[in-house]
């Protein structure tokens, strides 16, 4: 999408290095970053210079091709794969795409693996980027829908489902971008995500630079905001989904879900298929949540009046806990936009949009 | 309450002054400020060196009195009144502390006003710290019923209803405070209360100082804590409720509320009586919500390196909605404490504690 009138990716080929943006400089710098060797890579996804399941695994190929370059051999190859795992352990994404690159890579023979595995991670791009156009064109028919009845549109959505967190145009977002590409009237309502303000250093960012209106509010406001009527879809992205629907995202996502239910707001969850986990059907019982640092909680990094700044806003040693996602149980879930198109939050729904995963799990 | 082991009010006289706690500056730094006069009395009410509905009517009685020592006549009196009236101009128990003093000190002798308009400002201080404690006793029962059945007792709040925004023992803290008094085995979740953060600065600080356990988290958390049986009763205080029971609150408690109402949880708001309004009948409809400053959500305060600092956390020139309170149906609240007891949040449960006040309005 674009920044400062000019079209990115997250990431792509430069020369014999891979660029990337250096998220965690958003929204306060515009860093491009190239990476040049199988450390580079690791040292972005490890240190979340780069962050976001797509994302994670996009830069994981690029990493793989990158070391392909220096050391083809049999021994380069497990050696890349181990240590491009070892940087995000729970990242599905990036198990995955180590898994697609080394059974695409093992069987040739080393002389040939620089370019093929260029061109594997490049195809593995391509493809995040057409997954989440279709996802666009899905939830782009749910979002004329309410335009043709109300003129504009509100879309309140949680945390960074966004372009930055995939290869192009987000999941969650996706939809907005085309809606916006249309020349529909579209507002879009920011939570800000706490602890790590995902909404307000990126989402708002990102909306800035696609010059579509919106408002940022705290993770408390939304509740308010479809009691009043100003929210008339809710659109949130997920990191994991069971075959029965539930859906697992970033910790806030559960209370939007409960207001939207209670107000008759429709809440729905735009996924790659990727993100669907075929063997769980309790998300509740069955996710663990992940318990992320005190400090997200307890101090707060921004921009302060000589440049970029940690401050603390706890009393000292004050104890914190950090749950970083929760679970939306799949009857708060109105529906899901995938790449195949929109389904209920069900098993039947998705079993029927997905007939070939449900067979291989 | 408690201090560094020190027993300390938010109000106190000291000498000729009126000693109060520069609440902007915490929960970095502890300081006593001595208020000498109806300016200085008005200064910090405006600029919230004090904060919370009673301890603000508690700082206007004491500043019409600081005034009654320096200018006791009929003008100086209605001259105070106008000076504090326009500090906090939606402020319900400002008005009513100053619509008290008036009515108290008017018909008297200006030669007698000053020590009246002390003993005045001292009563009504002790009236507030009377009907507290009664909330704490009668919040109690709820937390001792617990404890017997669970042993730990796992308190939910939201913003800071605590003694900091009274003149002692807070409204929704008064029950924590006198079960930690009698030993209880008792456990706060601390909800950082985004934008002005007053969970992380003032409610864990005070729980802190009083030697409770406590943790922080995001306002994202409490719906995943309540989902995973991890809350046994949420305890807030309120702004102002109707005469049926809505509750008009920090914003974000409605979403506590929900999830509460879907988890199984008890939800208890503790008031003290003078935050009913007799006269309304629908909160949603007939409650106006201040929207405050862009800048609340944009940016945040705490302490950085070189000492306390504001940082901007959202990209430059990002829009920003601020509703500060939202409204929680009665329906979604299990009941309310206040200083005559426990009633279910309906007009018949409040009528039937307050019969006086019902037919007085």
């Amino acid at each position: 999408m674009k920044v400062a009138g000019t079209h990115y990716r997250t990431i792509w080929e430069a020369g014999e290095t891979v660029a990337i943006i250096d998220q965690r400089r958003l929204p306060h710098d515009f860093t491009v970053v190239a990476l040049a060797s199988l450390h580079d890579a690791a040292v972005a996804i490890r240190d979340m210079w780069v962050r976001g399941a797509p994302l994670i695994g996009a830069t994981a190929a690029h990493g793989v091709a990158l070391h392909m370059a220096r050391d083809p051999s049999d021994a380069g190859l497990e050696e890349a794969c181990a240590v491009l795992r070892a940087t995000r352990p729970t990242a599905v994404n990036l198990m995955w795409a180590l898994d697609d690159m080394r059974a695409y890579l093992a069987p040739l023979a080393p002389g040939d693996r620089r370019d093929a595995a260029r061109a594997r991670a490049r195809a593995l791009c391509d493809e995040d980027v057409a997954i989440n156009r279709a996802i666009g064109d899905h939830g782009l028919g749910l979002l004329r829908e309410i335009a043709a009845r109300k003129g504009r549109v509100n879309v309140l959505t949680h945390c960074n489902a966004g372009w930055l967190a995939t290869v192009d145009w987000g999941t969650a977002t996706a939809p907005i971008y085309r809606a916006a590409e249309e020349g529909l009237d579209i507002h879009v309502w920011v939570d800000e995500t706490r602890p790590r303000n995902q909404g307000a250093h990126l989402t708002a960012w990102e909306l800035a630079g696609a010059g579509i209106p919106h408002t940022l509010v705290v993770d408390n406001a939304g509740g308010h905001l479809m009691q009043r009527g100003q929210v008339d879809i809710v659109i949130t992205g997920t990191d994991r989904t069971t075959a029965t629907g539930d859906v697992c995202n970033k910790i806030g996502t559960y209370l939007k879900a409960l207001a939207a239910h209670e107000n008759g707001v429709p809440f729905h969850v735009a996924l790659p298929s990727p993100t669907i986990d075929w063997t769980l059907r309790d998300g509740l019982r069955e996710i663990e949540i992940e318990e992320r640092g005190a400090e997200e909680v307890t101090h707060l990094d921004g921009l302060g009046p000589d440049g970029p700044t940690r401050i603390r806003i706890a009393p000292e040693a004050t104890p914190a806990a950090n749950p970083a996602f929760d679970v939306t149980p799949a009857r708060l879930v109105t529906g899901l936009i995938t790449e195949r198109g929109l389904c209920p939050a069900t098993e039947a729904g998705l079993a029927a949009l997905f007939p070939d995963r449900v067979r291989a799990a």
